[in-house]
């Protein structure tokens, strides 16, 4: 059988958090809470479980798409008409997965940053397109080289992908950042895609940037957002996309034949929920506590840790304990310690052979300190 | 913005279920049933509302997965391994799209039967595939032209699309007709992607005749299957692939970067709701009366009412009304009248002229009967 995708594996998450389930490890590997979303929020859905099970329109329940604008508007301070620039999809994924098929065309090329999340590569490629990888450097604090970005783009650039707070590295992005990128975007027509899905978890009193607010580029931009990492719900699989209405309409015809529309009892549960800010506006001390929690059972310690502005990751550096390769590392560490992570060299095209392993503390404290403590004793 | 699907418009499905919305009309266009799913599978989702809501495996939930099988096993009396022959996918459009997309090559031709569904010839242009459309015929009972297939198969053809119990038509296949088809594909390398989503839903003590029971076919093929229908829980949008282990690895390389995995919750309730037989054992009596009541009314009419052996829909010539265009008195009727359907033509790469509609009878009685006494009084 002739395969599309021969050297494409299962994903890193699939097959490390396999591994720490087979072995009993502690599953700091792939990112989702070990803990359960509120009970408010599943009193919600146990009420929405009635009368609310046939199709959602296409591109959302209308309730539930005016209170992702209203959330918007109300957090970003700007304005989301919810007809026009709303469409909810099942999980950020497909989000990605058809902002990127709906603008790519064979043989354009896609700018991403490494390490890059897992899924933009392969949607790329699917799409006929070309993925270029430019590589932020550990050493520099994981910083987008912008003089390489220029030199980069070319005739047949369609598109760059942006993800502030980053996944795997916990950096995030200033308003410098957002002007930069707009100084080299400014009189093309290249689109940025933006993977947002940690926007709410940002520490140390910083504030996430969204593309949203700066206008040369929310006027081209795919906004990628989802609710798994906001309210606890990873297994939810609901997100949104958010555009301006000629890129919303090109993105829902695409998601209109992926998978048309997006399960009506978690929309209707969500868009209730939703309307608190309350139920978001903590999440960035509530995560915070976590990050200063795990870091400090490292004092002392040989590993390094590298700084998590956001997003629920803390990337450590092993170099003074270990000269094994990442992937070496972290299938011996849920083999034998018993704590699963995932290796950073799987988010790169060309691994720089950095010595830093990805940790997801949005566990609980329990797990949080006793994984710390089977890594110091390596 | 250079659009990359220039000609293609929002769904039929979308167009009427909002014209009809905004008619007041009874909607018998979009196939969904007008009524709720049993208060028992609303108790199993408010009860898993509860601790599962991260994320499910990629594959799916083991449990649910298994369920899938079993039930396979016991509705047609073969063998499905659950870890190897099953993916769960967020509803059968996705189940579509990947199956396509993962073997669909640049250049490959996929042959489909029109009237097609509308979801199929997209997703194998997005592949980059050239969709190859055969006609059935209307005046003949909708049969495939076996001669006409084999005719069409080409060094390039790639797949076959399958659908029975048929949408729109509501024709179903017969053993022959899966004899036929392994005939012409037989010695070939030609896959077929089958739409049984309808499955349960067979007329008059007539069998469903799925591409499983034929070992020649089962061996190529993709069967995508859907809960939505089954259980009246179209919203849910939970559905799987069913393939042999050398097309499962494929088609699951496809859904891992398009949505990666579907909703928990979901999984873990139909998990449990399946495994009793009841559940969609009585699922073809319980249609076949609201056929037969919305066909008794038409008795001495104009309409002429085209056999519906499965699925829940009824297509109905009009010749004797009107001869407008099916696209133009679906329009005219949701509006003055306030009965919307589904003109047949949308599902033809050239319509034949017939003047048919298509009226879905997973309705109430009531609105069954008020919309059958309109539509004779014209
Ligand atoms: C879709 S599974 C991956 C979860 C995640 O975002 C991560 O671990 O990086
Ligand atoms: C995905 S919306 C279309 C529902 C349906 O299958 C139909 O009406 O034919």
């Amino acid at each position: 059988f002739p395969s599309k995708q021969a050297q494409v594996q299962t994903t890193i998450f699939t097959r490390m958090s396999a591994l720490a389930a087979e072995h009993g490890a502690l599953n700091l590997s792939q990112g989702f809470p070990g803990f359960d979303c509120s009970e408010e929020l599943q009193a919600l859905l146990a009420f929405y479980s009635k009368g609310h099970n046939q199709y959602a329109p296409m591109a959302g329940v209308p309730v539930f798409k005016q209170s992702i604008a209203d959330k918007t508007c109300l957090f970003y301070g700007i304005d989301i008409d919810a007809n026009k620039e709303v469409t909810v999809v099942s999980g950020a994924t497909e989000a990605l997965f058809c902002a990127i098929h709906c603008c790519v065309f064979p043989g354009d090329e896609v700018i991403m940053f490494d390490p890059s999340y897992d899924a933009y590569d392969p949607a790329v490629r699917l799409a006929g397109g070309i993925p270029i990888h430019l590589s932020m450097d550990a050493q520099n604090g994981f910083q987008i080289d912008w003089e390489g970005l220029a030199r980069s783009i070319t005739p047949k650039t369609r598109a760059i992908m942006v993800n502030s707070p980053h996944n795997p590295t916990g950096s995030i992005w200033t308003e410098n950042d957002l002007d930069a990128l707009a100084e080299i975007v400014k009189g093309t027509n290249i689109l940025i895609i933006s993977d947002e899905v940690y926007e709410h978890i940002v520490f140390d009193g910083k504030k996430h940037y969204s593309v949203l607010l700066h206008p040369e580029l929310r006027q081209r931009s795919f906004v990628c957002g989802s609710f798994g990492k906001t309210y606890h719900i990873t297994g939810w699989k609901i997100g949104y996309c958010l555009a301006p209405e000629y890129l919303t309409k090109e993105f829902q015809k695409l998601h209109q034949w992926v998978t048309f529309s997006s399960a009506t009892p978690l929309q209707h549960a969500l868009s209730d929920y939703l309307k608190e800010p309350d139920h978001y506006l903590g999440l960035s001390n509530f995560y915070q506590r976590k990050r200063d929690l795990f870091a400090s059972a490292f004092e002392g310690s040989k590993w390094k840790l590298l700084p998590s502005h956001g997003s629920f990751f803390q990337c450590m550096d092993y170099r003074e304990i270990s000269d094994e390769k990442d992937v070496d590392l972290a299938e011996r560490l849920t083999k034998e310690i018993k704590v699963a992570s995932i290796p950073i060299s799987v988010f790169y095209e060309k691994a720089p052979g950095d010595t830093i392993l990805r940790f997801c503390f949005a566990k609980s404290d329990e797990v949080l300190l006793e994984a710390a403590h089977r890594l110091v004793q390596l």
